[in-house]
């Protein structure tokens, strides 16, 4: 352990604090790169960015071509002609058969529609209307003119950018180069082999999710394999990166640990603008130059890392590929307080639900270890250094991860959570927090949400639910959709190795358990239970160490976290855990009246009425589905 | 020609006019293809759609790890420790060093910071702070629990959901395969070989914006060689496509015409389920089934074959590929009255822009064979069946084209055409609608644009712009930015075959005009040049055939359709015309005060006035800058 503890005595690098903004704007004074170009095919063009603008090479029509079927004449010879004084022109001499787009011959400049010409035999017809000149004729540049401007530059080539390029004679464009971005990811505990997965490994999963990312930002992107924590190796890697591409980003290594090498390559080889950002996850971010190629240090947690490269890469990206950000921005309502330091600026996932009328974001987990967050997350709020945060229903700008057509057609769900939930999720579009079902209570309340799931147990009857909504909304105006009766109970590991029988055994010394959140009705069970049995919560051990869904639960005792927990049988059964049961709860869906019109609740008693619906969940087991989908109203 | 009259008494097929919506669902009862599934790699899944949900391998962390560089410790044993009373522990017995991310051993279940670690020699350390059990650990599943679901079905893979999917153990997951579509170009007229073009043929760009149309919609295009009008040889192809493809377009030979094969084939294949829709562009489609695959027949002008592709292919290729429709809508004002047939609902391009906060549709060329017109569309508006148009100012719905966000930041020029616009557009986001001068002061009246080009000369004074600005806008509100002075004139075929001198000619016989719109500044010059010569306009030919821009007279001088016509310099110079100049105009920009200080506007100034827009400009010929960007307000 000697060699570790000299690594710590190393840690004494010193990393700055600069405001975003101002470290993009050093950089980019600094960097200096310009834009490529290449020629390509139109026909391989889709997608594309134009370097210069695009002229035609011709003329389309190229010839004055007929515009309907009949027969092309010299709109002179036809003048006058009428009802009682018809003109009889002869074919070959004053009129030729034409189809549509065959060529107007040179001595004609009008067509007559073929319903219009009434055939008198012997290569004559008689006309009883006459034409005027270019009738029916697209004359040359009718649709596009040679010399032209077709599209201009900067411009990313459509489907109907194509159809129009061809139409004026363009075979070849000159088009931007997408920007050459080398990935290296770094450290010993990185591997690629998912299936021989070791304690201490970790999958090397930023590095792809950095190609995806290149690519839609439409550069073009070079993986490298893994490099170990050696300063020698990495200063080769980064060398080879740097020669073959535009960009280079190395991850992780980027903080100032003893392992930490980037910022120290990057100095030797070239020179480091920025080490430290104000902005949170991502500070531990290195802006360099090597060569005049920028080389980007980026933190190893995944969330860290993404906003690292969506804030500082993305944008380099873009200006030289000439691609767009497209990213949408949109006005939102706050639900909950958002609490932010004064020294970073804060980049805040969330979720957005349209209720009533109004677009409501909700904060997911800030955790920057945290992916799923990142991939529920509908957009992200900022959140400027110098604030300590943003109240609850203040207005906010959230700049869109998902387009909001998708989000503004999504039921929401906030309260309690349960594996159903997931299963429906899959078969319409919903939006779910998990916050308990008090969190859902009020949630409901405040009109955030279209349906609350609850499983709360009044003390005094052992009834669910209808007491709690009675307690919180005006009389008659609340109903509650009939879910699932699930079947709750205490987890352990398989084969019970520390023998729990009950509730009993979580006050004993040996025995760890670990908890719900706050307000959840699996807490409210246990404390239900607890003050049954007289167990002081004090005497259990872990009763404060609180997640937040029953596969929490379950995990962390499949783990060896913790010895024990409560939460559904599902659950447990996912987990491979043994299960000792306490008894079925009511789980079920609160809704306003005024909502039960609305598409989305009657899109959800759909699904959750439906065969496919009730089998998957069946198959979970622990649940009872006798009157899913039966609608009370909550009266008094 | 003898073989072109029997054509022409073949065409006696009816044509249908079924309703768009009525014709789908017709289509859509009898085509019943489902969607095909596919194993994927993740790593290669960008973009690509889920058949199923995605649900852990494994959980993320897979282990208990470290959180934070420090040591582990047995939370127990730290417990009571503070400045009196430290506790004491010792390497290898009591605690192990670790790094972020290491694993942590069973027998510990916390983690202290290094820096408040006091290291007291010989492998002991001094703690001044008890750990509670689980601190600056991220426990097993924190971020991915085992068998959650990572992704749902039907989700469009993106970089961060590759991040969470490796995260979670998965590889392979299973995608929808995208529909393979067969593109049938047909048509003796039909060549590819744009260098040697002849009379007659025509470029064959339809095919290539279906392989782009069908990549966009998330399908998978092949296009096939073209076939000649050719009954037989039609046949053989359309077999051998619906058996490599889930479906199939010809195009064109769609309609009713004597070569218009498809229907025939189609029927005697399979079924035609509607020939002819009530919509326009795009009537002679046809709905066709062969082998339960979908044949669709598709007009051959451009536009025509655009909108039927959008509204019968797209929604099938969507459909099986489950690639979402992100087309979005917005609502506009209309400027101009659109009229429209009762018999069919249409179709409308219009470019859109921000004017006033307010978003205001322009409908554009409604030409079938526009394909200009396509690509300079902002969005789609339709007019219903059995409507007869749109009322000037009416509210209207927008299928948009191109990102509202590109649209918003556009200035809005509506006026009198000018090659320098073309330029302008290539330097900074415009919108530009060429209406004449007169038109452009109408358009400004009504606050539709940001700026109006204008050159209206007083027929009193022989200046231009000024009187006409005071004579429709109150006093005091706008300013003429100063643009070029221009010369015009008159353009004839190189050589001047023949021999025109002035405009005492363009009364000649044997002479034909083109002219310009009505309200167009060249049209305004035309007449006061006539009325001085004392020439009536009744005595020019081709007074009454008007066209919209200077490039439109040089091309229709250039391809013989008339010996001469009035413009720029630059148009003439650009097509090769001989050019008799009759004196400089100035083509000056109207604006409101009010928007002097519009970023938009600003940025107008900064680009005409720069070099490389000047040197632009001047190396087209014809044109004086001396005091472009000047800013004169209107005052009496």
């Amino acid at each position: 352990m000697e060699h570790l503890r000299d690594d710590h005595s190393k840690r004494n690098i010193y990393i700055d604090n600069q405001p975003r903004l101002k470290a993009i704007e050093a950089y980019e004074e600094k960097l200096k790169q310009s834009k490529k170009q290449e020629e390509v095919s139109v026909y391989q063009s889709l997608g594309r960015i134009t370097a210069q603008a695009v002229f035609a090479n011709i003329s389309s029509p190229h010839y004055h071509s007929a515009a309907m079927d009949g027969i092309a004449v010299l709109a002179e010879k036809t003048y006058g002609a009428n009802e009682r004084s018809p003109v009889i022109l002869k074919e070959s001499v004053d009129f030729c058969y034409i189809n549509t787009g065959n060529p107007v011959a040179d001595g004609y400049d009008a067509v007559i529609m073929i319903e219009d010409v009434i055939p008198e035999g012997e290569g004559l017809i008689k006309l009883l209307v006459p034409a005027h000149p270019w009738q029916h004729v697209r004359t040359v540049g009718e649709d596009i003119v040679k010399g032209e401007m077709i599209i201009p530059s900067g411009h990313k080539i459509r489907a109907i950018d194509i159809g129009a390029l061809l139409s004026g004679g363009v075979v070849v464009i000159n088009v931007l180069c997408p920007v050459k971005v080398g990935i290296i990811p770094t450290g010993n505990e990185l591997t690629r082999d998912i299936e021989t997965l070791e304690k201490g490994q970790i999958i090397d999963s930023n590095a792809w999710m950095f190609q995806g990312l290149v690519t839609e930002a439409g550069g073009l992107p070079t993986v490298y394999e893994p490099v170990e924590d050696n300063m020698k190796q990495l200063e080769e890697v980064i060398c080879k990166a740097i020669n073959e591409n535009d960009f280079v980003i190395v991850n992780a290594g980027s903080s100032a640990g003893s392992k930490d090498y980037t910022v120290d390559i990057i100095r030797s080889l070239g020179e480091v603008i920025v080490h430290g950002i104000a902005m949170k996850p991502g500070k531990p971010t290195i802006l360099g130059i090597i060569d005049n190629k920028g080389i980007i240090g980026i933190p190893g947690y995944p969330v860290s890392a993404y906003f690292s490269f969506r804030n500082f890469v993305e944008p380099f990206i873009r200006k030289l590929s000439g691609s767009p950000n497209d990213d949408e921005k949109t006005k939102a309502v706050l639900s909950k307080r958002i609490v932010s330091s004064l020294k970073h600026e804060e980049l805040v996932r969330v979720t957005l639900g349209k209720v009533n009328g109004q677009l409501i974001a909700t904060a997911l987990n800030r955790g920057a270890g945290n992916t799923t967050s990142l991939v529920r997350a509908d957009g992200v709020l900022t959140v400027p250094i110098h604030v300590e945060g943003i109240e609850a229903e203040e207005n906010v700008e959230v700049q869109l991860l998902k387009p909001l057509e998708i989000i503004e057609k999504r039921a929401v769900f906030i309260g309690s959570h349960d594996i159903i939930i997931d299963i429906l999720s899959d078969m319409m579009p919903i939006s779910s927090s998990h916050v308990g079902s008090f969190g859902g209570l009020m949630a409901k309340r405040k009109g955030e949400c279209h349906i609350a799931p609850i499983h709360l147990m009044d003390e005094a009857t052992g009834d669910y639910n209808d007491a709690f909504v009675k307690k919180y909304f005006e009389d008659g105006t609340m109903s509650i959709i009939s879910g699932v009766k699930r079947l709750q109970g205490i987890m352990v590991k398989k084969g019970n190795p520390k023998q729990i029988k009950g509730f009993a055994d979580l006050s004993r010394d040996d025995v760890i358990f670990v908890n719900r959140q706050r307000g959840s009705g699996t807490r409210q069970l246990l404390d239900y239970e607890l003050k049954k049995q007289k167990i002081d919560p004090k005497e259990v051990n872990g009763y404060d160490w609180e997640v937040n869904t029953h596969m929490g639960v379950a995990v962390a005792v499949d783990s060896n976290a913790v010895d024990v927990g409560l939460g559904i049988y599902a659950a447990a059964d996912n987990m491979g855990l043994d299960f000792i049961p306490v008894g079925y709860e009511a789980y079920e869906f609160l809704v306003s009246n005024d909502d039960l019109n609305d598409d989305r609740i009657k899109k959800f008693l759909e699904i959750i009425t439906s065969d496919i619906f009730k089998s998957s969940v069946l198959s979970l087991g622990g649940y009872q589905l006798d009157d899913i989908g039966t609608i009370r109203k909550i009266e008094k």
